[in-house]
């Protein structure tokens, strides 16, 4: 694992969010709420329409944070998810994950964690504290 | 969708956690971190042996606010999970949700989101912020 992580220093993931996406993230998490799978009572929502589970996203950033940035070594420690806008299916989500503090004697990293749709508009902000063992 | 939550009210359910599971929730989050599914990698971090992905557990949160308590009409504003203590497969997880505040007038409800071992140890704290239209 990089050790060498520095305050400021990003990662970007592009996700293509689908419909089948939701349904295998419900499968997972036993998430059923309707207002994401279910078209008749999602359009009587605020949202008028079905919505992406806020969830999958942070599983996103749990996959990113264990596998890429910082990757292997990782342990999560701490997660906020703040959810600003609702995702709709068949959407690209923009993923960044930034270093925002090291702590080298304690070996951890504090990170922003957001996302965001191809407008650049942020649909979740977030910070993520790890351990890592490099 | 109930509209009298009271301070104090909470909501347990008990999940028995399967390496299954992991790879499954490995599968929708691209989380392939070798600490989760990978024995030999595992045996040489500090947990000694694989353990479960935090964000599942994080997920069945989720679905608990989504489908159980408070239920369908819940959107989810903010989640903050902080990770305690790693969690085992085959080892069963009580989850407990929590009504800590109520705000009729922004429809708005705090929830503590607490998973616990069957001895009772803290493996995660945290918080929820939803919205709910009742």
């Amino acid at each position: 694992m990089k050790k060498d992580f520095k305050v400021g220093e990003f990662y970007e993931k592009i996700y293509y969010v689908t419909e089948d996406m939701g349904r295998q993230f419900a499968s997972v998490s036993g998430d059923y709420n309707p207002i994401h799978l279910n078209e008749e009572v999602a359009q009587k929502t605020r949202f008028g329409k079905k919505v992406v589970h806020g969830m999958l996203l942070g599983s996103y950033i749990s996959g990113i944070i264990g596998n890429e940035f910082p990757g292997n070594g990782s342990v999560y420690l701490k997660q906020e998810l703040d959810f600003r806008k609702p995702i709709f299916y068949d959407s690209k989500v923009k993923i960044k994950i930034e270093v925002l503090e090291v702590d080298l004697k304690k070996q951890r990293l504090l990170l922003g964690t957001q996302c965001f749709d191809c407008e650049d508009n942020m649909l979740i902000d977030g910070k993520a504290l790890i351990l890592y063992e490099g």
